[in-house]
C-alpha cells in the first residue's frame, strides 16, 4: 500500500499518518519526492486487511499494491488451469464449442437442436431452464422439467450440459442434472448464489457482469473458488458502454489482460454480445483471435418462434459455417479444435 | 411497434413482413417515406408480447413504442405514489432523511449512531446486517444478531429501520425485523430476490444497478410490484462510467426523467456515489436540487475503525451541517423538511 | 513514481529495474512487502519527464504519483482563482448566470433574447456565431456577421459576450468581438486551437470533452494557461455514458473533485446536458447544489423555429422561474447572486 | 420520422401535432395503438431537415427514421468502396498492414524502422510529425522536418506514407508530403479540420473518436466526403469505457455493424487500443477475425528510448510474428494478404 501526501502536508500531518500506520501494526517507509512525500506501507497481514488512512488530513490518495484475489491469481498458480467437463477441456490450448438454444422451450425443440449441434461437432450443450428476464411478464423458463429435458438430450447426444442457476435455494437441484453450472451476467455479484454454487464443487461457467472490472470479475471467481469449486471458467459476453450499434460491447481486450494475471480459462459468448445474428460469426472469430479458450453460441432452427432471443440465434447453416471457419483458424493459430465424436464420448 | 425497412427493400420483402404481422394477429400500417418504408404495427395483445421480425430480410430495425413496464408507469397511475414508513413519507413533496452506519458492526456502535442521527433529525435508520462485499475475505455482516440490534435501535429512538436483503431464503426473516427492505445495487436484477421480497408486501428501497438504464430500473420495480408490494422507492447511487474522480458517477438526470414516466418516489445515496466524505454534502445538495424525494447517508462517529466504507461516512458534525443546509434549501424550494421529534413518533 | 514488481520477480529482475532507474538519473527506493516488492522513484526533473520502465521484465505496473498539470493545480496556487468578465466574477463564491440563444440566427432574434435575459438578471450573454454541428448539412452559424450582432447586443444590454471559437485561424477575429472565448466540447483536445486561444490572453470558457477525465480536462486548461491566458473557467456539460434518458449524463461529482485539486472556477451547462427543456431547471439546481460557480443556459422565445437545439431552450417564463429559484437557493447556501443592473454595468 | 404521443394525449393535443406537421409541409399518418397513438411523418425534404415537435404538449418522443448520412451510406452506394494508396487497397477483401513508429523522432530512427517494416512485408508507413499530446509539456512532434524525413523514407522503401494533420492551416502542407492524411481520435469532431482535409481530395484515414457512436463516426466521414474526398478509411482504435485493464476498449463489434450500413473500409489500431505491447497481437488478430480491412500498428526497435508511447510499440520480432500469423489467418479466412515487394512498388 502506498499513501500519497498532499504537497502542502506539514511535518505534523506526516507524523500523524506514520503514527497511525504503526498503531495498526504496519511499518511506514517515507519516500521523499521533489514536490511531495509518498509513504510505503509494509507488513500486510493478509488479503482482508484494509487500513483506514484516507480520512486523515493531507492524505491525497491511498493506492493498494496487492491484488485482492488470491486463488484466482497467476502469482499463486503460474500455470494455466484446465477445467474438464467430460471430454471438453477449457484452458489447455484447444477451443471448446458450447452450443444450443438460449432457452429450453420444450422437449422436441431441445432434442432437435442438441442433435443438430452434436452432429456438427459441438463439444457441449447450452440451454436455460431458469431464465433471468428483464420483464416479469415474459417467459421465465420451464424449471425442473427443463432440466429433465437437458438430461435426456445428454443421454441421446453424449454432449455434456451447462445450464444456469438463478436461486441459491435451487443450486443443488440444478447440480443433479447439469455437468457445469452457469452464473449469469446479472448475478455475477449475487454473492449468496456464488457461495452456494461454489459449495457444490462442480465446474462453473461464470459470465462477467455487465459493467464488471477485471478485478471484480476475478473476485467473483474467488468467491466460488474459496467456497469449494476451483473449476471456474470465465465468460466474456459484452459490457455496457455508450455504443448502441450492438446490444453490448464485446470486450476482447479482457482476454489477454485476464490471462496475464489469472490462470483461469476464459471463453466468449458472441450471441449475447451482439444480440444480432449477422454479427455473431465476426465476433466469434474476434474472440478466438484474441485468445479465447472457447465459445458459447446460441443456435436455433426456428428462431422466428423462439421464446427468447431469437434474433441472435445462429441458424443451422450459419453454425456449420462457423464450425468450418473455426477449424481452419485453429489450424492457422496452431490450436487444436477436435470435432466431437461418439467414440470420444465413450472414452470419458 | 414500428418496423423500419431497408431503402432497398423489394415489394416482396415488404409483403413478407406484412404477412408475418398478420399471421401473428396484428395489423400492419405501411407509412411510405421519401427513401424508405416504415410499417406501424397495431393490436398489441399485452405487455408480454414480442414479435419476431428482426430476422426477416430487408428489416433494418424494430422500434418498440410501448414501454415494457405497466404498474410502475405514470400512464397507468398519473399521480405521485406516496410510500409511508412510519412518519416518513416518500413522494409527497417533502424530503426524507435516512441515516446511519453502512454496516451494523456491534450493538454499541449502532445504538450510539442511531441516537446521534435521531437527535439531529433523521427520519429513518439505515444499517446493513447482511453485506454484499466484493471480496469473500472481508466482513460479511453480523446476520440475524445484526437485525436484533437494529430492532433495539428502533425501540430506543423511534426511527424506522431499512436494511438489506441479499438472499431470497432469508427475505422473510429480515422482514420480521425491518420496516423497509433494501435491494442492493448488485442485486437489482437478481429477479428471484425481487420476487421473494415483492411477496412480503413491505415497503422496498430498491437501489439502481451499477449500469441499469431507466427502463431496466423500472422493470425491476415492476417485478416487486407485480409480486405484491406496490410501495417501492428507487435509489440513485451513482453509475459506472469512465470517470475515476468519484467511485461512481451520480446520475442526477435520472430524477426528472424518472418522474416524467413513473409515479414512484426516488431518493439519492450520495455516500456510495462518491466514496469520499468531502463530496457527500455537495452531492446530497445536488440530489435535492434535481428533485429527489429524500437521501440515504452513511454516518459514523469513528470512521477510522469502521469495518465497511469508513472513508465515505459523514462525521457527526458534517451530518449536522448537512441537516442545517437541507432545512434551508427545502424552505427555498418550498418543500417541507420537518425534523423528526418524539412527539411525531408517538402519532404513528 | 512507484514501480510495482511481479510477486515472482527474481533478484536479477529487480536489479535490472534499479539500474535502469539510476541510469536515467533517478534514485530507486525499494519497499519490500509481504508478497512483492514496490520501488519508489525520486528525483523527477520536471513534469515532462516520463520514464520507460513498463517494458522491463517482471514490472507489473508503473504508478505516477505527481499530477501532470501544474498551473491549474491547487498545489501551486492554493486560493481560488477569480475570473472577471466585466462585472461577472467566476470563483469568488457568487453565482454567474450566462444565458442566451444556442446560436445567433439573425439580428432581431439575438437582440430580442439578449434584452429578455438582461431584463431578468442574467450577467452575461451566450450565442454561437460558429457552430460545430454533427452533420455537414445543417446550419453552421452566421460567422463574422453573427459576431457583429453579438457586439451590438452587448452595446444595447451591457451584457458581456461569450462565443465559441472553432478554428485556430479565426481565433483573433472572434477575440475582437467577444469578451470571453468558448472552447466547445468536441474541441477540448483540439490542442492547436487551445494554443491559439491561450495566446490571445482573453478569459476562456472551456467545456469538458464528452468523455474527458478530470486530469485530461485540467491538462487542456493547462494548454491554454501555459500559452498565456490564466483566466480559464471550466464548464461541465454532461458526459457520454450508457444512459439514454438524457442526451448526456451531467456529472456533478466533478465539481467537488475539481475544486479539491484545482483553483479554477467551474460552471454547469444544464441545457446541453439534458437536451430537453423539462430537465433543465432540475439540472441547473443540481449544479448549484454541487457547488458550481455559475450556469450557462440556452434561452429562446420561439424554440419551435430555432435553428439549433430548440427542444432544450428555456422559454422566457421558465427562465424567470429559474432566476427566482436561484436567488432563493443562493441565499439558503449563503452565496451571493446579485441580479445585474444598469448601474452595475456602468461601474465596469 | 415517428412521433410517439403520451397515452393520456387529448384529441386537442393530437390535433395540434398534426397541424404543426402540415404547417411544416409534411404529411401526418396517425397509427392508433392499444394504449397510445403514434404519428408517422412523411415528405422529408432532405437530410438537413429537422422538425421541431418535441416541445409540443403530450409528445413523448420523436424517433428519426432516416439516417443522417448520405454519401457514406450503403443505401446510396451498395458495393464496397475500395480506397487505393499506391498498391495498398483498402476494402477489396484483402488485408492492409500500415506500420511504423508512433512519432517521427529523428531521421535515423524513422529510416531504420521504415526499412525494417518494409523488409517484413508492411504495405504502408505510419509516423507522426505533428503529435496531439495530452500534456503541453511533452514532445509535440518535429513538424515539417518530420514530414521531410517521412518523404525520404518513402523514397528509400517504396512504402506510401500516412501521417496526421492537426491544424486546418497546415493541411495543405502535410498533403505535399503525405500519401494519406490522418485525422486523429481527438479531432474526429474538429469539423473545420475535416472540411479542410476533405477539400484536398487525398485519401484520408479517420480515427473514430474516443466516445463516438457509429452514426457520429459516419457523419464525420460525411464531412470529409461532402467537401471533396470520397476516399475515406475509418480506423477503430478503442473507445472509452469503465474498463481499466486496457488503455481503451477495442470495439470490434463496430466492424460488422459499420459494414452493414456503410460501404467505407475500416481498419483497426491495436496499439493505441491496448497501450501495452503484450496485448497488441491478440487485439490485431481479433480485429482481423471481426472483418477489418487492415491494421495500423506501432513498431519500434528501441521502445525504451521512444519519445511517445514506447510501451505499446511492437519490437521487430513481435512484428515478424504478427505478419506470419496474419498470412496464415488470411489464408484460413480466404482473404488475400500479399506481402509487399520492390517489384510491386514499381508497378504503381
Amino acid at each position: 500500500m502506498l499513501v500519497i501526501m498532499d504537497a502542502r502536508a506539514s511535518d505534523e500531518d506526516i507524523q500523524r499518518v506514520e503514527n497511525r500506520i504503526r498503531e495498526l501494526g504496519y511499518t511506514p517507509h517515507p519516500i521523499p519526492g521533489a514536490t511531495r512525500l509518498a509513504i510505503g506501507v509494509t507488513g500486510n497481514k493478509g488479503i482482508e486487511d484494509r487500513i483506514y488512512l484516507e480520512g486523515l488530513p493531507a492524505v491525497l490518495q491511498v493506492i493498494p499494491v496487492t491484488k485482492p484475489y488470491k486463488l484466482a491469481s497467476r502469482e499463486i498458480k503460474p500455470e494455466n488451469s484446465v477445467v474438464s467437463v467430460g471430454n471438453a477441456k477449457f484452458g489447455n490450448g484447444n477451443l471448446v464449442m458450447i452450443a444450443g438454444p438460449c432457452a429450453v422451450e420444450n422437449r422436441d425443440q431441445t432434442l432437435r437442436i442438441a442433435e443438430l449441434v452434436a452432429s456438427k461437432g459441438a463439444h457441449m450443450l447450452r440451454g436455460g431452464a431458469y431464465k433471468p428476464r428483464t420483464s416479469p411478464y415474459t417467459f421465465q423458463g420451464l424449471g425442473e422439467p427443463g432440466l429433465e429435458i437437458l438430461a435426456e438430450a445428454r443421454e441421446r447426444t453424449g454432449l455434456r450440459v451447462v445450464t444456469e442457476v438463478v436461486d441459491p435455494g435451487l443450486a443443488s437441484l440444478v447440480a443433479q442434472y447439469a455437468d457445469m453450472l452457469q452464473i449469469g451476467t446479472r448475478n455475477m455479484q449475487n454473492f449468496e448464489l456464488l457461495k452456494e454454487v461454489g459449495k457444490l464443487g462442480k465446474p462453473v461457467l461464470m459470465k462477467r457482469g455487465m459493467s464488471a472490472t477485471l478485478d471484480e470479475t476475478l473476485m467473483s471467481a474467488e468467491y466460488i473458488m474459496s467456497h469449494g469449486s476451483h473449476d471456474v471458467v470465465i465468460c466474456e459476453r459484452g459490457v455496457r458502454t455508450f455504443a448502441s450499434h450492438a446490444r453490448n460491447t464485446l470486450d476482447v481486450s479482457i482476454i489477454p489482460a485476464l490471462k496475464q494475471v489469472s490462470h483461469l480459462p476464459i471463453i466468449v459468448d458472441p450471441s449475447h454480445a451482439s444480440g444480432n445474428r449477422t454479427s455473431v460469426i465476426p465476433l466469434a472469430l474476434a474472440g478466438v483471435g484474441a485468445g479465447a479458450d472457447g465459445l458459447l453460441v446460441d443456435v436455433h432452427d426456428d428462431p422466428a418462434h423462439a421464446l427468447v432471443d431469437g434474433p441472435q440465434a445462429l441458424l443451422p447453416d450459419d453454425f456449420s459455417q462457423l464450425m468450418h471457419l473455426l477449424a481452419r483458424i485453429s489450424a492457422a493459430l496452431d490450436r487444436s479444435f477436435n470435432l466431437f465424436s461418439t467414440e470420444a464420448t465413450e472414452e470419458t
